[in-house]
């Protein structure tokens, strides 16, 4: 068996945005509470890990790469629900505060209820119903990690 | 107050995959153990939370967009760890795996000590030390959640 290395663990999703005002404006209409807002990031408490919205150009410096054009879509992020009515109802409301539709939610072959938007900047949520995952009453998948 | 309309949950990250093969190799390496393996898509159980690996072409489809070229970098995931000197195995581990150097681990303006790499894929990893985020023993952010 390999050792475990690395944790299996992720602490913080960053986004990076061209506009933290409009970035924020768009999550804060979703209903998000902030934890933290600074001049140059805001960071949202999620289900045991952080998601911060930071400059674009901050964000490819801090990779060490200042001026990368840095891209998005090929990593998403889903947000699962307990029915395909609730799903509807945080995608209408996702639409309502400026998202970008890609896909309206709909029954899909493995089984589910999916359907996905891009934020202001392109970042690519999945917005679904999974039966075969069940979370508890907060939000967290259950089940022992690794 | 804002309703909150849309969940503040994350429930599965997933990337976009060249080589399902090559880049279950690679997290592998790392030492982590899939929750499942199907021909098209890998699981690895996280704190609360799932990744997934699929192809990239299947991840453009299921977005409702076939034939889209999906970027990288723009969305970076974090694990955070104890000690700088936990920072430092894990990222040697990485590199060892086959992971791209962007940015080795080094002590950072706000008060941390953080490095980058990116997987075959070019997605981003931060490795970090955030003292002013403490972790439960089962990495999971302390604090309530929105």
């Amino acid at each position: 068996m390999a050792q475990q290395l690395t944790a299996q663990r992720v602490t913080l999703i960053s986004l990076g945005v061209e506009d933290l005002e409009r970035s924020g404006a768009f999550y804060e209409a979703l209903g998000w509470q902030a934890a933290e807002k600074l001049p140059e990031v805001r960071f949202y408490r999620l289900n045991g890990l952080m998601l911060g919205l930071i400059g674009i150009d901050a964000l490819a410096t801090d990779q060490g790469r200042p001026g990368a054009r840095l891209g998005t879509g090929a990593m998403t992020l889903a947000q699962n629900y307990r029915s395909p009515g609730e799903v509807d109802t945080a995608f209408a409301a996702a639409v309502a505060a400026g998202a970008t539709v890609l896909k309206r939610p709909e029954q899909v072959h493995w089984g589910g209820y999916s359907g996905y938007f891009a934020d202001p900047d392109g970042h690519v949520w999945e917005i679904a119903h999974n039966p075969f995952w069940p979370m508890d009453a907060d939000g967290y998948l259950a089940g022992e990690h690794g």
